[in-house]
């Protein structure tokens, strides 16, 4: 091996990789880096992805650069120290028995301590069928993919000499009434009726139909029912049809059916659409499934790792799983309780498995994982939101509309990587606020819908 | 046909149709859409690319919205007039016996007047099969796509077991002594030794070897050659390996092969590199050979169409051809000369192409076409150029160096299309500047390396 800095780590430190560098992954290196540790960070891209502003890449209204950043550039300083190494690869499976990972590139990793943070991918409920015709957003790929799809179904209802047809271009079907799918139906909303009107002579962009499906009785279930409530006012308001208590039941190249489960004597429902987007399932990462197989890892119904109290997997205390990937419990004065798949529980989750590692190698007992719920935030179009807050000694204080969203903007801004896109973000976001424009309105020829699918 | 706006033309209006929105189609509609025309605009892509600018998405400097626009927003104040339709769509022929085009949706497009500013691909000289390996910068997929390669190469070369294999990686050659090539070369040595040293362990970056190959006795052969020679000296002093008079022989996944004409006695000369870059040929438009096969053009060797004066087609005043599709001549006071393919010429061509028109429409007659030469300008890396302007009344004015570079900043960014992405493109420029930093370093899962390059 080439090392070439004079700062090399001595063979005798303890080896810890991590898998995964999102928000679990990156916080526990920056702990893990100022310890007498040698770490291996493998992630398979080469950046982190602030995935709470993904959409608004989708929706054309920000950059990618801006709401993501190199993992080298990110952890710079880090680097500086000597003992991190940072490896863009694929792990293709963990041997928790030999200890090793297996890298896509063929090589073998061997570690002393494990962190896995690969996190979650789309779940489409056994009808893997839809994904090509449903695509969901979790990746930057994902993202131009969905962003190519928006724009191009407006380019092709131009070219319709058909009225109906052309229709079909212009109905856009979201699945899913989670905070990813509340937010790209209100920003669909808005390019129709705000970004595009006046581009087009064929059509009138305005006639588009945004409908949102949801499976359960109402959209963000995991916010107080009054917020669904508010969100469902402030959506409809947009001009999105909002229709709860409806299960898809088909999805294809023209439209989705769904089941209402209001009238179920109406039988299955059509909408005909050219652009469905999926933000409904998620399932954890099949890295699993390696858990299961070679550590006798427990995996619930959506794949993730069933982990002690302090985040190790049961029998294995040098493998720790955090993130979208763990089924974690919060253990705090009461019954433990599960912990969501949300940004800031991954972030304590990276922290406290940082921590608990380090303890180990002093010799001390792990702790405990506790999750800190300060709140949860949804945005709704381009002047709403809905959020929810746990205020110490005040309790649970939630408020909808457009201070919620103001809020909502500076939070996000707030917790994005570096300063510079911090800058960018906001500047992008004023930009488009006065004028309507979403300047990242561009499709590359790679990213283009894909041929084979029917006219 | 589901016309919505009441100011629908009349029938009887002539029918203009453009093929292409380059800086040629752009400023063509532009002057046409005041004028008692029905105008259709046809284009590949959504969007106009400020294409000198293209090496610095290619690069990782600016993000692709940064340097190109839709189409429609850009055309949006022509659009209100109420006789401009722009459509996405490919042209697959050209009928100029039916006068109508056909496109890659089956329709058929009919006109009455023809502007083809198709443009040009790449030439790989009669080696297609070099095109996978070594690919060219014309598109945004092209500049993701080179990109992912370059940030690829030391992500690859960092993964490397062997010291050998590692320095392959890290070796690039750039096929190709004009503006592109000189331009790609520089960006590279400055991603290698500012950018990314103290970013990773197993390799150091500064030990990318950068070889820029060039077929004939100078670099930027379209300049004066003083210039060239201080292009080639700065070059060198940034680090690259500048080789003149040396043709390509072969391209494979792990080198370039190569005929040194100063040294014909060492045969066939090799560079082991993983990654190549293609900035040699231009082949025009593919739509030339449409215009032979049914307007009877004739075609020179790059495929360019043989126009009039006036820009039309022999025998067919209804077509025009401008841009680097046409091989036309500046007719001045002196003899007629061969026009160069470049952005201020098209931009000429677009305006006389139009007028001529319109002014065939009024019952006059055509003008002759003549290219006023205000200068060219080429940048060599973060801090220098070369420029050599026509100025009137004092002649040809040449000067290399640090104001040559400043010069060239301040003159691209005032001719990039729209003030925001004046504002965004200076303000990454002088955050790189001063940083070093190259914001846009990251890689979307789909523009990754094709998965069957061999390891």
């Amino acid at each position: 091996m080439n090392n070439h800095t004079s700062a090399s780590p001595a063979p005798t430190r303890p080896r810890v990789v991590l898998i995964g560098c999102g928000f679990g992954g990156l916080e526990a290196v920056r702990l893990l880096s100022s310890a007498p540790v040698d770490i291996t960070l493998v992630d398979r891209t080469n950046h982190h992805l602030f995935q709470p502003l993904l959409y608004q890449v989708a929706t054309a209204n920000v950059s990618a650069p801006a709401v993501s950043g190199p993992i080298r550039h990110i952890l710079r300083r880090e680097m500086r120290r000597g003992n991190l190494t940072v490896l863009q690869a694929e792990v293709t499976r963990i041997d928790a028995t030999r200890r090793e990972l297996l890298l896509d590139q063929g090589q073998a990793l061997p570690y002393d301590h494990l962190i896995v943070a690969a996190g979650a991918t789309h779940s489409y409920f056994g009808h893997d069928e839809w994904q090509p015709v449903a695509p969901g957003l979790k990746t930057l790929a994902d993202a131009f993919n969905i962003r190519a799809r928006i724009i191009g179904a407006f380019e092709r209802a131009e070219l319709c000499a058909d009225t109906a047809q052309a229709q079909q271009w212009l109905n856009f079907v979201v699945i899913g009434g989670g905070p990813t799918g509340v937010e790209l139906a209100g920003a669909l909303v808005e390019i129709a009726r705000h970004t595009l009107p006046d581009e087009f002579r064929r059509i009138d962009s305005r006639r588009a139909r945004v409908v949102l499906v949801e499976g359960s009785d109402r959209v963000l279930g995991a916010f107080h029912p009054r917020l669904s409530e508010s969100a469902r006012r402030q959506l409809e308001k947009l001009g999105v049809e909002v229709r709860t208590g409806c299960r898809v039941t088909g999805i294809d190249h023209h439209g989705v059916t769904y089941h209402d489960a209001a009238h179920p004597e109406q039988g299955d429902q059509r909408i005909e659409a050219r652009t469905v987007l999926w933000g409904a399932g998620v399932a954890a990462s099949p890295l699993g499934r390696s858990l299961a197989e070679t550590a006798g890892a427990t995996l619930d119904r959506a794949g993730r790792v069933v982990v002690e109290a302090d985040l190790t997997v049961p029998g294995h205390p040098e493998i720790s799983v955090i993130g979208d990937l763990a089924a974690a419990k919060s253990h705090g004065k009461s019954d433990p309780k599960p912990v969501p798949g949300v940004s800031p529980a991954a972030k304590q989750m990276g922290r406290l498995a940082a921590r608990n590692l380090l303890r180990r190698l002093r010799g001390e007992p792990a702790v405990a994982f506790r999750y800190l719920d300060y709140g949860s935030l949804a945005t709704i179009g381009r002047k709403s939101a809905v959020v929810q807050l746990e205020v110490p000694a005040i309790g649970e204080v939630k408020w909808g509309g457009y201070f919620a969203w103001l809020f909502w903007l500076f939070a996000h801004v707030y917790f994005l990587i570096g300063f510079r896109n911090r800058l960018i973000v906001l500047f992008d976001w004023a930009w488009s606020y006065w004028t309507f424009e979403r300047h990242a309105r561009v499709v590359a020829e790679s990213a283009q819908e894909p041929k084979d699918a029917p006219a």
